[in-house]
Protein backbone atom coordinates (compact mmCIF):
# COMPACT_ATOMS: atom_id res chain seq x y z
CA UNK A 1 0.00 0.00 0.00
CA UNK A 2 1.14 3.52 -0.93
CA UNK A 3 0.13 6.75 0.70
CA UNK A 4 0.76 10.14 0.22
CA UNK A 5 3.79 11.19 1.38
CA UNK A 6 2.48 13.04 4.68
CA UNK A 7 -0.07 10.27 5.35
CA UNK A 8 3.51 7.74 5.18
CA UNK A 9 5.18 10.12 7.69
CA UNK A 10 2.30 10.08 10.30
CA UNK A 11 1.79 5.83 10.11
CA UNK A 12 5.36 5.80 10.59
CA UNK A 13 5.30 7.89 13.59
CA UNK A 14 2.07 6.65 15.02
CA UNK A 15 4.37 3.03 14.27
CA UNK A 16 6.92 3.86 16.86
CA UNK A 17 4.80 3.87 19.70
CA UNK A 18 4.67 0.14 21.69
CA UNK A 19 1.72 -2.28 20.59
CA UNK A 20 1.41 -0.37 17.03
CA UNK A 21 2.02 -2.66 13.84
CA UNK A 22 1.98 -1.42 10.48
CA UNK A 23 -1.93 -2.49 10.11
CA UNK A 24 -2.76 -0.50 12.99
CA UNK A 25 -0.59 2.31 12.21
CA UNK A 26 -2.26 2.66 8.52
CA UNK A 27 -5.90 2.05 10.48
CA UNK A 28 -5.58 4.89 12.65
CA UNK A 29 -3.48 7.33 10.23
CA UNK A 30 -6.40 6.70 7.94
CA UNK A 31 -9.22 7.34 10.52
CA UNK A 32 -7.13 10.61 11.38
CA UNK A 33 -7.39 12.13 8.06
CA UNK A 34 -10.40 10.82 6.59
CA UNK A 35 -12.93 10.93 9.38
CA UNK A 36 -11.15 12.42 12.34
CA UNK A 37 -9.40 16.03 11.63
CA UNK A 38 -10.48 17.42 14.72
CA UNK A 39 -9.18 14.41 16.87
CA UNK A 40 -5.93 14.59 15.34
CA UNK A 41 -5.58 18.60 15.68
CA UNK A 42 -6.90 17.96 19.69
CA UNK A 43 -4.48 14.68 19.74
CA UNK A 44 -1.23 17.09 18.26
CA UNK A 45 -2.49 19.88 20.70
CA UNK A 46 -2.44 17.40 23.66
CA UNK A 47 1.02 15.91 22.55
CA UNK A 48 2.24 19.34 22.37
CA UNK A 49 0.82 20.45 25.62
CA UNK A 50 2.20 17.56 27.42
CA UNK A 51 5.16 17.77 26.14
CA UNK A 52 5.58 21.49 27.29
CA UNK A 53 4.06 21.13 31.08
CA UNK A 54 4.66 17.78 32.17
CA UNK A 55 8.40 17.32 33.39
CA UNK A 56 9.83 15.06 35.83
CA UNK A 57 9.96 15.86 39.88
CA UNK A 58 13.35 17.18 40.73
CA UNK A 59 13.42 15.10 43.42
CA UNK A 60 11.76 11.66 42.70
CA UNK A 61 11.53 11.41 39.18
CA UNK A 62 7.67 11.33 38.90
CA UNK A 63 5.80 13.26 35.97
CA UNK A 64 4.48 16.68 37.51
CA UNK A 65 3.34 19.73 36.22
CA UNK A 66 4.20 21.64 39.61
CA UNK A 67 8.16 22.20 40.96
CA UNK A 68 7.80 19.47 43.03
CA UNK A 69 5.29 16.46 43.15
CA UNK A 70 2.60 16.08 45.47
CA UNK A 71 4.44 12.89 47.01
CA UNK A 72 7.82 14.94 47.92
CA UNK A 73 6.00 17.95 48.50
CA UNK A 74 3.71 16.11 51.28
CA UNK A 75 5.19 16.48 54.85
CA UNK A 76 3.37 13.08 55.67
CA UNK A 77 5.05 10.60 53.71
CA UNK A 78 7.57 8.99 55.52
CA UNK A 79 11.40 9.95 54.48
CA UNK A 80 12.77 6.86 55.40
CA UNK A 81 11.88 4.76 53.01
CA UNK A 82 12.09 5.47 48.90
CA UNK A 83 10.29 2.89 47.09
CA UNK A 84 11.65 2.49 43.81
CA UNK A 85 9.55 1.66 40.41
CA UNK A 86 9.93 1.38 36.87
CA UNK A 87 6.95 3.71 35.58
CA UNK A 88 4.75 5.93 36.48
CA UNK A 89 2.14 3.85 36.14
CA UNK A 90 3.51 1.20 39.01
CA UNK A 91 3.57 4.32 41.55
CA UNK A 92 -0.27 5.04 40.80
CA UNK A 93 -0.75 1.19 41.25
CA UNK A 94 0.94 1.21 44.44
CA UNK A 95 -0.67 4.09 45.56
CA UNK A 96 -4.19 2.67 44.74
CA UNK A 97 -3.30 0.36 47.04
CA UNK A 98 -3.17 2.85 50.06
CA UNK A 99 -0.47 0.46 51.96
CA UNK A 100 2.80 2.59 51.40
CA UNK A 101 3.73 5.48 53.11
CA UNK A 102 6.96 6.49 52.08
CA UNK A 103 8.46 8.27 49.22
CA UNK A 104 9.24 7.36 45.28
CA UNK A 105 11.65 6.89 42.62
CA UNK A 106 10.87 6.81 39.54
CA UNK A 107 13.27 5.25 36.21
CA UNK A 108 11.06 5.65 33.83
CA UNK A 109 12.37 2.46 32.15
CA UNK A 110 14.51 -0.41 33.27
CA UNK A 111 18.65 -1.17 32.43
CA UNK A 112 18.68 -2.08 28.45
CA UNK A 113 22.49 -1.05 27.25
CA UNK A 114 21.39 -2.48 23.12
CA UNK A 115 18.86 0.17 23.40
CA UNK A 116 21.37 2.70 24.99
CA UNK A 117 19.40 2.97 28.12
CA UNK A 118 21.99 2.99 31.35
CA UNK A 119 22.28 4.37 34.84
CA UNK A 120 22.30 7.71 33.41
CA UNK A 121 18.85 7.87 31.82
CA UNK A 122 17.18 6.02 34.76
CA UNK A 123 18.39 8.30 37.17
CA UNK A 124 20.17 6.26 39.00
CA UNK A 125 23.01 8.29 39.90
CA UNK A 126 20.75 10.99 41.22
CA UNK A 127 18.80 8.34 43.27
CA UNK A 128 21.88 7.40 45.07
CA UNK A 129 22.89 11.02 45.60
CA UNK A 130 19.99 11.51 47.21
CA UNK A 131 20.49 8.57 49.66
CA UNK A 132 23.95 9.50 50.71
CA UNK A 133 23.51 12.90 51.28
CA UNK A 134 24.23 14.61 53.78
CA UNK A 135 20.82 15.52 55.58
CA UNK A 136 19.17 12.54 54.09
CA UNK A 137 16.74 10.49 56.13
CA UNK A 138 16.61 7.46 54.09
CA UNK A 139 17.72 4.23 55.88
CA UNK A 140 15.41 1.91 53.40
CA UNK A 141 15.09 1.23 49.49
CA UNK A 142 12.18 -1.10 48.43
CA UNK A 143 12.99 -2.33 44.78
CA UNK A 144 9.31 -2.62 43.32
CA UNK A 145 10.35 -3.97 39.81
CA UNK A 146 8.45 -6.27 38.53
CA UNK A 147 10.32 -9.58 36.96
CA UNK A 148 11.49 -8.93 33.42
CA UNK A 149 15.03 -9.69 32.69
CA UNK A 150 16.17 -5.93 32.33
CA UNK A 151 14.12 -5.55 35.95
CA UNK A 152 16.40 -7.59 37.66
CA UNK A 153 19.64 -6.38 36.02
CA UNK A 154 18.26 -2.82 37.22
CA UNK A 155 17.35 -4.29 40.87
CA UNK A 156 21.04 -5.94 41.00
CA UNK A 157 22.93 -2.85 40.01
CA UNK A 158 21.19 -0.46 42.24
CA UNK A 159 21.63 -2.91 45.22
CA UNK A 160 25.31 -3.48 43.98
CA UNK A 161 25.57 0.53 44.17
CA UNK A 162 23.82 0.81 47.90
CA UNK A 163 26.50 -1.65 48.88
CA UNK A 164 28.42 1.31 49.94
CA UNK A 165 26.17 2.50 52.00
CA UNK A 166 24.78 1.57 55.05
CA UNK A 167 21.03 1.29 53.58
CA UNK A 168 18.94 -1.58 53.68
CA UNK A 169 17.97 -2.84 50.39
CA UNK A 170 14.83 -4.94 49.53
CA UNK A 171 12.96 -6.55 46.52
CA UNK A 172 9.07 -6.28 46.81
CA UNK A 173 7.39 -9.17 44.31
CA UNK A 174 4.38 -8.94 43.19
CA UNK A 175 3.19 -12.19 41.96
CA UNK A 176 2.63 -12.52 38.36
CA UNK A 177 3.34 -8.42 38.12
CA UNK A 178 4.49 -6.80 35.39
CA UNK A 179 5.16 -2.94 34.98
CA UNK A 180 2.44 -1.47 34.23
CA UNK A 181 -0.37 -3.61 35.46
CA UNK A 182 -0.08 -3.12 39.31
CA UNK A 183 -3.32 -1.47 39.10
CA UNK A 184 -4.85 -4.58 38.86
CA UNK A 185 -3.16 -6.39 41.68
CA UNK A 186 -5.60 -5.79 44.52
CA UNK A 187 -5.15 -4.28 47.64
CA UNK A 188 -4.16 -7.29 49.24
CA UNK A 189 -1.57 -8.53 47.36
CA UNK A 190 0.10 -5.57 47.47
CA UNK A 191 0.05 -5.86 51.42
CA UNK A 192 1.31 -9.00 51.47
CA UNK A 193 4.13 -8.10 48.95
CA UNK A 194 5.27 -5.14 50.44
CA UNK A 195 5.19 -7.37 53.97
CA UNK A 196 7.17 -10.03 52.41
CA UNK A 197 9.64 -8.18 50.83
CA UNK A 198 13.34 -9.74 49.88
CA UNK A 199 16.22 -8.13 51.82
CA UNK A 200 18.94 -8.34 49.06
CA UNK A 201 22.26 -7.03 49.14
CA UNK A 202 24.22 -5.14 52.31
CA UNK A 203 22.10 -5.11 55.25
CA UNK A 204 22.30 -2.45 57.68
CA UNK A 205 22.98 -3.79 61.75
CA UNK B 1 -5.16 6.29 38.78
CA UNK B 2 -4.75 9.72 38.10
CA UNK B 3 -1.92 11.78 36.50
CA UNK B 4 -1.59 14.73 35.76
CA UNK B 5 -4.01 17.18 34.06
CA UNK B 6 -1.93 17.34 30.70
CA UNK B 7 -1.28 13.73 30.89
CA UNK B 8 -4.96 13.10 31.76
CA UNK B 9 -5.90 14.98 28.63
CA UNK B 10 -3.04 13.24 26.31
CA UNK B 11 -4.82 9.84 27.72
CA UNK B 12 -8.27 11.04 26.40
CA UNK B 13 -7.27 12.00 22.95
CA UNK B 14 -5.01 8.85 22.50
CA UNK B 15 -8.56 6.87 23.46
CA UNK B 16 -10.37 8.50 21.06
CA UNK B 17 -8.60 6.95 18.02
CA UNK B 18 -10.58 3.36 17.07
CA UNK B 19 -8.93 0.10 19.13
CA UNK B 20 -7.28 2.11 21.82
CA UNK B 21 -8.88 1.71 25.01
CA UNK B 22 -8.31 2.98 28.41
CA UNK B 23 -5.23 1.08 29.16
CA UNK B 24 -3.60 0.95 26.00
CA UNK B 25 -3.88 4.94 25.99
CA UNK B 26 -2.25 5.16 29.58
CA UNK B 27 0.56 3.05 28.65
CA UNK B 28 0.92 5.01 25.44
CA UNK B 29 0.91 8.48 27.00
CA UNK B 30 3.42 7.78 29.80
CA UNK B 31 5.85 6.16 27.24
CA UNK B 32 5.93 9.00 24.80
CA UNK B 33 6.36 11.66 28.32
CA UNK B 34 8.16 8.74 30.02
CA UNK B 35 10.63 7.50 27.58
CA UNK B 36 10.11 9.19 24.57
CA UNK B 37 9.59 12.75 24.24
CA UNK B 38 11.21 12.64 20.80
CA UNK B 39 8.59 10.38 18.87
CA UNK B 40 6.07 12.47 21.54
CA UNK B 41 7.17 15.93 19.22
CA UNK B 42 7.43 13.81 15.59
CA UNK B 43 4.17 12.59 16.30
CA UNK B 44 2.84 15.57 16.65
CA UNK B 45 4.53 17.34 14.04
CA UNK B 46 3.32 14.59 11.45
CA UNK B 47 -0.11 15.25 12.83
CA UNK B 48 -0.02 18.58 12.15
CA UNK B 49 1.91 18.30 8.84
CA UNK B 50 -0.41 15.47 7.27
CA UNK B 51 -3.61 18.12 8.19
CA UNK B 52 -2.07 20.88 6.26
CA UNK B 53 -0.96 18.59 3.37
CA UNK B 54 -3.55 15.83 2.82
CA UNK B 55 -6.93 16.82 1.25
CA UNK B 56 -9.06 15.30 -0.65
CA UNK B 57 -9.13 15.17 -4.46
CA UNK B 58 -11.95 17.46 -5.44
CA UNK B 59 -12.76 14.84 -7.77
CA UNK B 60 -13.02 11.48 -5.89
CA UNK B 61 -12.14 12.45 -2.46
CA UNK B 62 -9.08 10.11 -2.81
CA UNK B 63 -6.36 11.82 -0.03
CA UNK B 64 -3.88 13.48 -1.89
CA UNK B 65 -1.35 16.39 -1.61
CA UNK B 66 -1.99 17.42 -5.16
CA UNK B 67 -4.63 19.26 -6.94
CA UNK B 68 -6.16 16.36 -8.03
CA UNK B 69 -4.93 12.89 -7.49
CA UNK B 70 -3.11 10.85 -9.29
CA UNK B 71 -5.91 8.12 -10.73
CA UNK B 72 -7.58 11.12 -11.22
CA UNK B 73 -5.38 13.19 -13.05
CA UNK B 74 -4.23 10.45 -15.60
CA UNK B 75 -5.32 9.63 -18.94
CA UNK B 76 -4.73 6.54 -19.06
CA UNK B 77 -7.67 5.32 -16.80
CA UNK B 78 -11.67 4.21 -18.20
CA UNK B 79 -13.48 7.37 -17.24
CA UNK B 80 -16.87 4.85 -17.99
CA UNK B 81 -16.44 3.00 -14.63
CA UNK B 82 -16.09 4.23 -11.27
CA UNK B 83 -15.47 1.80 -8.34
CA UNK B 84 -17.12 3.50 -4.83
CA UNK B 85 -15.09 2.93 -1.94
CA UNK B 86 -15.22 3.05 1.87
CA UNK B 87 -11.67 4.34 2.60
CA UNK B 88 -8.28 5.10 0.91
CA UNK B 89 -7.46 1.53 2.41
CA UNK B 90 -9.86 -0.45 0.13
CA UNK B 91 -8.83 1.62 -2.94
CA UNK B 92 -5.05 0.88 -2.23
CA UNK B 93 -6.05 -3.08 -1.57
CA UNK B 94 -7.82 -2.61 -5.17
CA UNK B 95 -4.80 -1.30 -7.05
CA UNK B 96 -2.16 -3.80 -5.40
CA UNK B 97 -4.53 -5.85 -7.47
CA UNK B 98 -3.96 -4.39 -10.74
CA UNK B 99 -7.34 -5.53 -11.74
CA UNK B 100 -9.07 -2.84 -12.07
CA UNK B 101 -8.95 0.27 -15.02
CA UNK B 102 -11.45 2.33 -14.18
CA UNK B 103 -11.95 5.44 -11.42
CA UNK B 104 -12.42 5.31 -7.59
CA UNK B 105 -14.98 7.62 -5.47
CA UNK B 106 -13.46 7.52 -1.73
CA UNK B 107 -16.66 8.06 1.01
CA UNK B 108 -14.53 7.70 3.80
CA UNK B 109 -17.07 6.00 5.80
CA UNK B 110 -20.34 4.53 5.39
CA UNK B 111 -23.83 5.59 6.63
CA UNK B 112 -24.42 6.10 10.11
CA UNK B 113 -27.00 9.26 11.00
CA UNK B 114 -26.54 7.83 14.92
CA UNK B 115 -22.89 8.81 14.23
CA UNK B 116 -24.21 11.97 12.33
CA UNK B 117 -22.70 10.44 9.19
CA UNK B 118 -25.09 11.02 6.14
CA UNK B 119 -24.94 11.13 2.78
CA UNK B 120 -23.36 15.25 3.18
CA UNK B 121 -20.74 14.03 4.78
CA UNK B 122 -20.10 10.62 2.48
CA UNK B 123 -19.66 12.88 -0.52
CA UNK B 124 -23.04 10.98 -2.44
CA UNK B 125 -24.31 14.26 -3.76
CA UNK B 126 -20.63 14.86 -5.39
CA UNK B 127 -21.11 11.47 -6.14
CA UNK B 128 -24.55 11.84 -7.99
CA UNK B 129 -23.65 15.50 -9.41
CA UNK B 130 -20.24 13.60 -10.97
CA UNK B 131 -22.28 10.83 -12.70
CA UNK B 132 -25.22 12.98 -14.24
CA UNK B 133 -22.94 15.92 -14.97
CA UNK B 134 -23.42 16.58 -18.72
CA UNK B 135 -19.95 15.94 -19.69
CA UNK B 136 -20.03 12.86 -17.92
CA UNK B 137 -18.98 9.54 -19.32
CA UNK B 138 -19.73 7.76 -16.70
CA UNK B 139 -21.69 4.48 -17.92
CA UNK B 140 -21.02 2.16 -14.83
CA UNK B 141 -20.74 2.26 -10.53
CA UNK B 142 -19.27 -0.72 -9.01
CA UNK B 143 -19.86 -0.56 -4.91
CA UNK B 144 -17.11 -2.34 -3.20
CA UNK B 145 -18.25 -1.80 -0.06
CA UNK B 146 -17.86 -4.49 2.58
CA UNK B 147 -20.92 -6.73 4.39
CA UNK B 148 -20.88 -4.78 7.43
CA UNK B 149 -24.92 -3.24 7.98
CA UNK B 150 -23.80 0.33 7.73
CA UNK B 151 -21.72 -0.60 4.58
CA UNK B 152 -25.18 -2.53 3.34
CA UNK B 153 -27.14 0.76 3.47
CA UNK B 154 -25.18 2.89 2.24
CA UNK B 155 -25.03 0.36 -0.97
CA UNK B 156 -29.01 0.76 -1.05
CA UNK B 157 -28.89 4.21 -0.71
CA UNK B 158 -26.43 5.20 -3.50
CA UNK B 159 -28.76 2.16 -5.97
CA UNK B 160 -31.65 4.27 -4.96
CA UNK B 161 -30.32 7.75 -6.24
CA UNK B 162 -29.16 6.16 -9.21
CA UNK B 163 -32.32 4.88 -10.28
CA UNK B 164 -33.18 8.14 -11.85
CA UNK B 165 -30.23 8.02 -14.32
CA UNK B 166 -29.29 5.22 -16.73
CA UNK B 167 -26.11 3.92 -14.82
CA UNK B 168 -25.26 0.71 -14.12
CA UNK B 169 -25.09 -0.22 -10.69
CA UNK B 170 -23.58 -3.35 -9.83
CA UNK B 171 -22.32 -4.52 -6.11
CA UNK B 172 -18.52 -6.28 -6.16
CA UNK B 173 -18.02 -8.88 -3.04
CA UNK B 174 -15.01 -10.39 -1.88
CA UNK B 175 -15.63 -13.13 0.86
CA UNK B 176 -14.35 -11.67 4.47
CA UNK B 177 -13.80 -8.71 3.32
CA UNK B 178 -13.83 -6.02 5.65
CA UNK B 179 -12.92 -2.70 4.91
CA UNK B 180 -9.44 -1.61 5.99
CA UNK B 181 -8.16 -5.46 4.68
CA UNK B 182 -8.19 -5.58 1.01
CA UNK B 183 -4.35 -5.72 0.51
CA UNK B 184 -4.85 -8.92 2.69
CA UNK B 185 -6.81 -10.78 0.06
CA UNK B 186 -4.91 -11.84 -3.34
CA UNK B 187 -5.54 -10.88 -6.58
CA UNK B 188 -7.22 -13.67 -7.98
CA UNK B 189 -9.98 -13.23 -5.04
CA UNK B 190 -10.72 -9.28 -6.42
CA UNK B 191 -9.97 -10.37 -10.61
CA UNK B 192 -12.71 -12.79 -9.13
CA UNK B 193 -15.33 -10.58 -7.24
CA UNK B 194 -14.98 -7.99 -10.31
CA UNK B 195 -16.06 -10.11 -12.70
CA UNK B 196 -18.98 -11.75 -10.97
CA UNK B 197 -20.31 -8.26 -9.81
CA UNK B 198 -24.30 -8.31 -8.88
CA UNK B 199 -26.24 -5.84 -10.27
CA UNK B 200 -28.53 -4.10 -8.41
CA UNK B 201 -31.03 -1.18 -8.73
CA UNK B 202 -32.40 -0.29 -12.46
CA UNK B 203 -30.08 -1.78 -15.54
CA UNK B 204 -29.53 0.26 -18.37
CA UNK B 205 -31.16 -1.47 -21.44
Amino acid sequence: MSFTPSTENLIKALQLMPGIGLRSAQRLALHLLERAPEEARNLSVALETALAAVKKCPTCRTLTESDQCDICASPEREEATICVVISDADKEGLELSGHFKGRYFVLHGALSPIDGIGPEQLGIWQLIDLISAQDSKVTEVLLALDDQMESDATAYFISEQLKKGSIACSRVRFAQFKSGSLDKADSRVIADALANKQTIGFEHD
